[in-house]
């Protein structure tokens, strides 16, 4: 008979490398930001400096951790790339695959948004301007820029105040990346327009014109996907 | 330098586990179903019999799979018992989080109930009847029901036939199974008639009243967990 204990045995380092996902969690320490040096996680998880050291670099391979020679390690990201919690890694058609994930999205973020009016402090305000700005130059400078599309609609749903959307919203917004970026460089104008009056809703502690900008948002990427799921369907 | 290619060093045992978990998604095999034996899975994940052995025994230790002796091994849940993938194991004011879980099953659960109203087969609707009632009979016998209601909530989701919310919500209640289960056992009148209607309402096709009675649901619980943070604030 196998018991729970068998599951006690996986090596140490795993365990390790899911605690500082916890910690970047816990402590809500942003990509860019730095983490504690190694002597500080290392007994704060009570494991040596060899088995912290091999955690990181594991989690440097997954996209979550940086080492910057000579200055410490720093958050990337707070999801590994190769996270795939809701397991859609393995469902083929993309297309539905899209359209779920869209009509997920327009359930929840525009509620979040609407939270995020009302509990957003004055720096978070700050930084969500800067954000919506980073992703406006890029996509006018025709540079990538999905990751901070992700950062900017995770920074709405940390604004909002709660744990549970802060941690949804990165999964959920990671797997349009990851499996179904259909809508890439596509609505550019819609975008930049769209996520300026978020902001900006946002800012003026407006909730139900953040919940309907955001609403718009999201429709326009659904309005997208369902005209290329419709075009796949005449093809077929 | 570490580049990605260290993380596929990870054990092969445990690339098998994840494939397993999303086979099971992907097949949509149901708590209580067997899966393929040992020759057929060993041979469509491409891995000897032995590693595909202990990447068994790891599942059955995490709650996943169920090995019966002279009959084969079954899906005991489709989500590991230990899986954390909101990384909410670390949170420690515990009825924030009841708060906030709630208020996300809030958002999504009612449209979920809306959408399972319009795409459950009729089939479905036999195997959600029957849910139901275990749950209830399990209250009734003042048994313990929490992983049956989980699999109820679950089982409306996979009604709605979005594949993102059928992974969504095991994900959402397990949580509140696992770190904030302040509601059991009180609020029972409450949850057989709630459940009752959605039930009802879904197997007559009727959107609007599977969503009002899933929220009425939700918002029961909702109350209570307010409840118990007013007194908590009332004793600091």
């Amino acid at each position: 008979m196998y018991e729970f204990a068998d599951y006690k045995e996986r090596l140490l380092t795993e365990q390790i490398e899911d605690q500082i996902l916890d910690y970047i969690a816990k402590e809500k320490i942003e990509p860019g930001k730095k983490l504690p040096n190694e002597f500080v996680l290392a007994e704060k998880f009570g494991v040596g400096r060899s088995t912290l050291r091999e955690a990181v670099k594991l989690l440097v391979a997954r996209g979550v951790l940086e080492v910057r020679h000579g200055s410490g390690t720093y958050v990337a990201s707070p999801i590994p790339l190769d996270d795939d919690p809701l397991h859609l890694r393995g469902i083929d058609d993309k297309i539905s695959l899209a359209m779920d994930l869209v009509d997920v999205r327009l359930i929840l973020e525009p509620e979040i948004a609407a939270l995020a009016a009302l509990n957003a402090t004055e720096e978070d305000i700050e930084k969500l301007i800067r954000l919506c700005n980073i992703v406006e130059e890029k996509m006018i400078r025709d540079e990538p820029y999905i990751k901070e599309d992700i950062e900017f609609h995770s920074y709405v749903a940390r604004c909002s105040k709660n744990l549970v959307m802060e941690q949804l919203i990165p999964i959920i917004d990671t797997a349009v990346l990851l499996f179904v970026n259909v809508t890439h460089k596509t609505l550019k104008t819609e975008t930049i327009k769209t996520h300026r009056a978020i902001t900006h809703a946002i800012q003026n502690r407006d909730s139900i014109g953040a919940k309907t900008a955001m609403l718009m948002h999201i429709i326009y990427n659904r309005d997208k996907i369902k005209e290329i799921k419709d075009m796949s369907n005449l093809r077929t």
